[in-house]
């Protein structure tokens, strides 16, 4: 019997148990998956940083840590931590992704509301340009970022890609730097925000920099709400600076009911649906991994304790 | 010099002149490009059968024939036209010909409207199945329906596809044949109709193939309005066996004021949008196909007169 200690919050749990319990049957291991234990009793940890274990070291017999999370960074310089430490790679959160992605990219690019509230019988001829002719910017380009700047440059789109480090991505200008980020929003006829949350991507999209946009762009944030400034994308849309935005993520979720984006004719609200966590694909990597473990072989998507990730 | 006359409306001749004389220049054809001219002297026809050239028999050097269009049904059986008929296939007709039904199926599969048309502040959860678990079919796989098919299926769909003569596209499976028809509608949550337009096409998906459907699903046609028995579809509609259907294509365009569809809370209507003919990229063919018969090569995308396309 395998002892697995879920070290996550009680959220996380009520999301992610079953289907462990269902991945760890299909995988035909004998697991024990508990929320409390002995740590001289536990083989694996399934970890979130947001949960409560902070110190490995009474954890003598561990054999392997699985994150939750794709980020790492809060858990990677944790200096009690010696055992195998696994990122999460799921591939349903980044098909996920790519698929809302591409489909609002496409909504947008088409025009489709357009058609699809027409309250009238007015056939109005509105032919969209080509996608090699439409610039689109993806704000960071981390495994999701760079998974949906593929995605659309495959469909031909002209993708303009911003990281805080360069990157180089297969048909995909790769910007950097404050003048990199200046100029990939110039170039955004259609901006989607997918960096991570840190205190200098706070606020990233204000008032100053929603002006560096395309008159009549459209924003997709599938990203974390605080990406944007809520007031300065109001004015601007106001102003038609901004034609439209789609927002998943929101400062405060579920938005509230008295947020002015609800009822804005130029906002789409979608409720936190883009990232979400697909329990389903996830626990057949926290699966798959202990397998490995338990067979001798190396975890997947081991983090590299010295480069950081 | 070649004769080359234009025989389309005034507004293609608006549209295509100037790309056709930048295409030849680039093709280094010596061109007269003509909206009239004496029959005796005419080389190739530009054509579109919304124009007014109906009687081919006084063209008597005429070497071919180059319909703007990709759909030739209302030129194939002309009795009058001996010389080669070659239909357009044009990239960018391609192009947004996949751009269209890519953003209207992911559009289907992520439940879109519901976000968009929202006019309550209720935060539902709506997580959509991955496109790995979401059964696409495409009625029609010549050189649209292929491009569109393997499009779909780079984003990861469960692609099925039919056509009268058995294909073979990579990451699709491929049908033909009376039964194949019906076992491709079987498996078609979202069913995307790209047939041309023939006397076996016609009401090719009528009350009894549509009642093949799985409950709820969506289609789209952006191929030919008789494709569909509109009644037919009305009625499935109507009992829920189709959740929606984003048409772009009708029997009379523009479609009537006082059609049903119009006002379908089920129905999108898009104004026969998706296979606009681009001109730049039309012209290169033309020019193309004027210099290969030129040189005695046979023309690109000849019309098999006995299939009908």
């Amino acid at each position: 019997m395998i002892t697995v200690l879920f070290a996550a919050p009680d959220r996380d749990w009520d999301e992610f148990s079953q289907a462990l319990r269902d991945a760890f049957a299909a995988a035909e291991l004998e697991v024990n998956l508990v929320g409390e234990a002995d740590p001289l009793e536990v083989d694996y940890i399934v970890y979130a940083p947001t949960g409560w274990l902070k110190d490995f070291t009474p954890y003598t017999r561990l054999k392997g840590v699985q994150s939750l999370w794709a980020g790492v960074e809060k858990i990677v310089g944790n200096e009690t931590l010696h055992a195998p430490l696994a990122r999460m790679v799921d591939f349903g959160l980044r098909e996920g992704m790519v698929e809302y992605c591409v489909g609002h990219v496409l909504r947008h690019h088409l025009g489709m509301d357009l058609d699809i509230c027409r309250s009238d019988t007015n056939w109005a001829v509105h032919v969209p340009p080509l996608a090699r002719d439409r610039s689109v910017t993806i704000l960071g380009l981390g495994a999701l970022g760079a998974a949906v700047a593929e995605a659309l440059a495959a469909l031909n789109f002209k993708v303009t890609g911003w990281s805080r480090r360069q990157k180089d991505l297969a048909g995909v200008r790769c910007l950097a730097g404050q003048e990199g980020l200046d100029e990939a929003l110039r170039a955004g006829e259609i901006v989607v925000l997918l960096l991570p949350q840190t205190p200098e991507t706070d606020n990233v999209l204000d008032a100053k920099r929603l002006a560096l946009l395309p008159a009549g762009a459209c924003i997709i944030n599938p990203g974390r709400g605080p990406l944007i400034d809520d007031d300065a994308l109001l004015a601007a849309l106001g102003r038609g600076q901004v034609a439209h935005a789609t927002l998943d993520v929101f400062r405060i979720e579920p938005l509230p009911k008295d947020h002015p984006f609800w009822a804005h004719p130029q906002v789409t609200v979608t409720p936190h649906i883009a990232s979400d966590t697909r329990p389903a694909s996830a626990a057949r990597l926290v699966a798959d991994n202990i397998g490995r473990s338990e067979a001798g072989l190396p975890m997947l998507h081991v983090v590299d304790r010295g480069a950081g990730y």
